[in-house]
This record gives structure tokens, C-alpha cells and sequence, in this order.
């Protein structure tokens, strides 16, 4: 596959209200769109960090995995995304045709209307992957 | 202080050797450099991404807080490194005074000769942040 660069990394935290004062304030990134993504159980809060985003995620209910991931892990970085040029339908194949385990068969639609797709940490040396194209 | 980008994302994995596969043949990315640094105990592996590099850390003795990390957390994204555009020992002095608590109180040397010190996951929402200049 072709990958152009990070497109966001996504970081779980418990409340956006309350991690949002360290990013402005301290590493000085400003947040310029938050978003509720209904599907995954999220309220995102974006950060722009040179070419790559940095996309907080709060649980919006104890089912979310966000929530059974800082319950598991505590907070932290959740998952990589990585931009690709040749298209998440053909880099899902590619991958899965190089015996990557693959948590979507197909893209989905996520958060900024991006076409996105997972791969299981399980087969990529333990970071929970994603694949996005505009 | 003044970040421009993400410099890398420090990823820890039990082997180097049995990382690489994915990361070039999977993901298309190419390591360009196989460091050991002594003092961090780990060996490192870089990989370009964009304006980010992907740093991967392999313990090299069971002191290696990478090893302690890969127990208890099992392999996954380590650290976030932020380029600082107006210094490390600027931008230290800065957080401190904002009230992050730092591990480092000086910068000093990392891999690939930059700059660097980290601040404390307990006051950065969860993630074990790294600020870095050349």
C-alpha cells in the first residue's frame, strides 16, 4: 500500500473538558472541530500537528470501546491512522492477501466523513491500525 | 511552546527482526536506521512517514523500561514526540510553569543526536510525551 503520512492519532481520554486545557494551553494546538461519531460511542475533539491530527476520544457511554480501553489500559494513545493514496478498498485487500487480520472487511464511513478501516493489533505488532482516505 | 510536528511516535515491540516484516512489506514504509542507544537501553529502528517518524524500540535487557512497558501494557504506541520550535529547554521551563510535571528537568541526548526530554504521563492526560529540537 501506499501511505503518504499519519493522518491522526487517535488518544482516549475520560473527558475532552478536561484534557483540552493541556493541549491548548500547554503544548499551545488548537482544537478546531468536535464532533460525536453516534456509531463508536465517541465525542472527538480535533488538533491539528503539522500534517498529522490529533484526535481525542471520550467515551459517550460505558459501552464504547474507548471506555473498555482506558478501564483496561488507562488513558492514552488508542490508535495510528494512516493516510493512504492508492485507497482503503484496495489496502485492505493488499493487506489481507499479506495475512494481516482485518476488523473491517470493507471501509466505513468515520469521523470527518473519511473512509476508514481497521486493522487488528493482533497482526500488526500490537498498535491497533487505521486506514483513511478523503 | 511552539511544536511544528509530530518529530516520531516511539512504538515498543519484543523484536525489531520480527517488526520490520510488517512495517515494510505490509505497511510499504522503509527503515533507513538501526541504532542502539545505551543509556535508553533499547535498540531502535526508524521508518519515515511523512514529516513523522516511526521509531521502534526493542528492549535490549529486562531493566528496559520498553521491557517493563511491553509486561505490563504488552507491545503498542510507547510515546508521542513533539518538534519544539523555540527550544526544549524553553519549552520545559514553560510546562513547568503551567504545572506539568517533567521527568527530565534538562534536555539531553536521544537518538539521532537530537535534543529531547520527556514529560510525565501523569500530568499529560495518560500519554508519556517527549519534546525534541536538532
Amino acid at each position: 500500500m501506499k501511505i503518504s503520512h499519519i493522518e491522526h492519532l487517535g488518544i482516549a481520554v475520560k473527558s475532552i473538558e478536561e484534557a483540552r486545557p493541556y493541549y491548548e494551553n500547554v503544548l499551545g494546538l488548537t482544537c478546531y472541530n468536535i464532533e460525536v461519531v453516534e456509531d463508536q460511542k465517541v465525542k472527538t475533539a480535533f488538533f491539528k500537528c503539522g500534517d498529522t491530527k490529533i484526535e481525542l476520544l471520550e467515551p459517550t457511554c460505558e459501552e464504547s470501546t474507548i471506555a473498555k480501553f482506558i478501564e483496561k489500559k488507562g488513558m492514552g494513545i488508542h490508535h495510528i491512522a494512516f493516510a493512504v493514496e492508492d485507497g482503503v478498498a484496495h489496502a485492505l485487500a493488499e493487506a489481507e492477501g499479506k495475512g494481516i487480520q482485518l476488523i473491517d472487511k470493507a471501509p466505513r464511513k468515520g469521523a470527518e466523513s473519511l473512509n476508514i478501516a481497521f486493522l487488528h493489533p493482533k497482526s500488526t505488532q500490537g498498535v491497533l491500525t487505521e486506514l483513511c482516505e478523503k
